[in-house]
């Protein structure tokens, strides 16, 4: 039975997440259904990465295995004509081994997250960004994020939630960059915990607006404690890129 | 009386073009009806370029006269605040002088056009893009360009319904660029007719699939025959990013 890889786009605005829900609405859901669609068989899409409800993706990778044999391209383009009408878009599809796993497999996701510094309101990028008013020093924040980087026990900026067994984590990069109005956060590690991008934005974001510290934000990491993080940015800036596999 | 001059952002997608319609669902009418919203008067909202149906704006200009007297900053905020749910922002809004005019002062506008090149269908760009399928070679793309550049006569590339006195007019720049699987073209010109930019991107995308050579479109400005132009390109990715002033 073939192993297909799927790297996978959608605009997370009206689903209610990766993660396969009860009423069919999300984006897991949406593939199945697909899958379904193109062959006729109900098998579950493995995701690499269980993004929130509202969180976007430009490079979401699973796999899925089904009997019916057809062309990678075949495979793609057949997905993508079961999700017509719907904002989840298969970009490529490759036959892997059986080996291969969305999740277990891939040895680093990429994150960015995206603000918009201005006063106006959005309109062409509604629900693609965080809007935020008050300026934002975008190299304190980057100077403030490196304190961040390496391995630590994130609990402070770990949901409630959060699954995994241990608040351990490396965190590769963060890098806070500045192009005119927008500020891009770029996030690197093999695996992040519930929430850990946006309550790391919404940390930065108090240091950008000058209500914290580098210092602040070592302290709150030291502290690992859920209560010292600052308040979780909204999902709408959150964008899964890239998943790397070895 | 102050003028004011605007400069405004807008998500074409669910609007009539800018200029004002009797069913009210134009760009010019959501900002008319925020403008009696703000100070109780009705006033025509003078615009730089008349964009059509579904074509987006970055950097609209346009101008008001109203009799009440508020500083710009607040002006700015409380069209924003009238227009909240609807997807148009007021960026920054400044006192000019009466000779001031948004349209017949404009020395220069600046359009750019997002063509996404790639099989898989768009999502989080959905209608801010135009999807082309085909492989598009954007470097034969940039080189055709470069004859419709400077002083000529445009019927081939200009609407039917264009109300324009005459058809000639300067195009100062025509560059396309390749980033990635996007392609963007800037067109900028003192003025431009109906539809030309995107009757040029319509045709300059035959030459990128192979279909037209530089000389078949060299041949199609001389014609000055509206029909020997390639087919219009849709609105979606049209965008209005700049208009400057002398």
């Amino acid at each position: 039975m073939p192993r297909y890889k799927l790297t996978i786009e959608y605009d997370g605005t009206p689903f209610n997440g990766w993660q396969s829900q009860a009423d069919g609405g999300a984006v897991q859901d949406a593939l199945s259904r697909a899958v379904e669609g193109f062959c006729g068989e109900q098998v579950t899409v493995f995701g690499a990465g269980r993004t929130d409800s509202g969180v976007h993706a430009l490079g979401q990778v699973a796999h899925i295995d089904i009997a019916k044999e057809a062309a990678p391209d075949t495979v793609r383009d057949a997905l993508n004509y079961h999700l017509r009408g719907v904002p989840v878009a298969v970009l490529s599809a490759e036959e892997v081994s059986t080996e291969f796993d969305a999740r277990f497999s891939a040895m680093r996701r990429h994150y960015f997250y995206r603000i918009v510094n201005r006063r106006a309101p959005l309109t062409v990028d509604k629900k693609k960004a965080w809007l935020v008013h008050v300026p934002l020093d975008a190299e304190a924040m980057h100077a403030a994020g490196q304190v961040l980087t390496g391995k630590h026990d994130f609990t402070t900026f770990r949901s409630a939630h959060c699954q995994s067994r241990s608040p351990v984590k490396t965190l590769d990069e963060v890098t806070v960059s500045r192009y005119g109005e927008d500020i891009e956060i770029i996030c690197r590690a093999r695996s992040f915990l519930h929430n850990q991008v946006r309550s790391i934005v919404g940390s930065l974001k108090l240091v950008g607006e000058g209500k914290w510290t580098k210092a602040d934000l070592a302290r709150a990491l030291e502290a690992a404690d859920r209560s010292a993080c600052g308040p979780v940015a909204p999902p709408d800036g959150l964008y899964l890129f890239q998943v790397d596999y070895g």
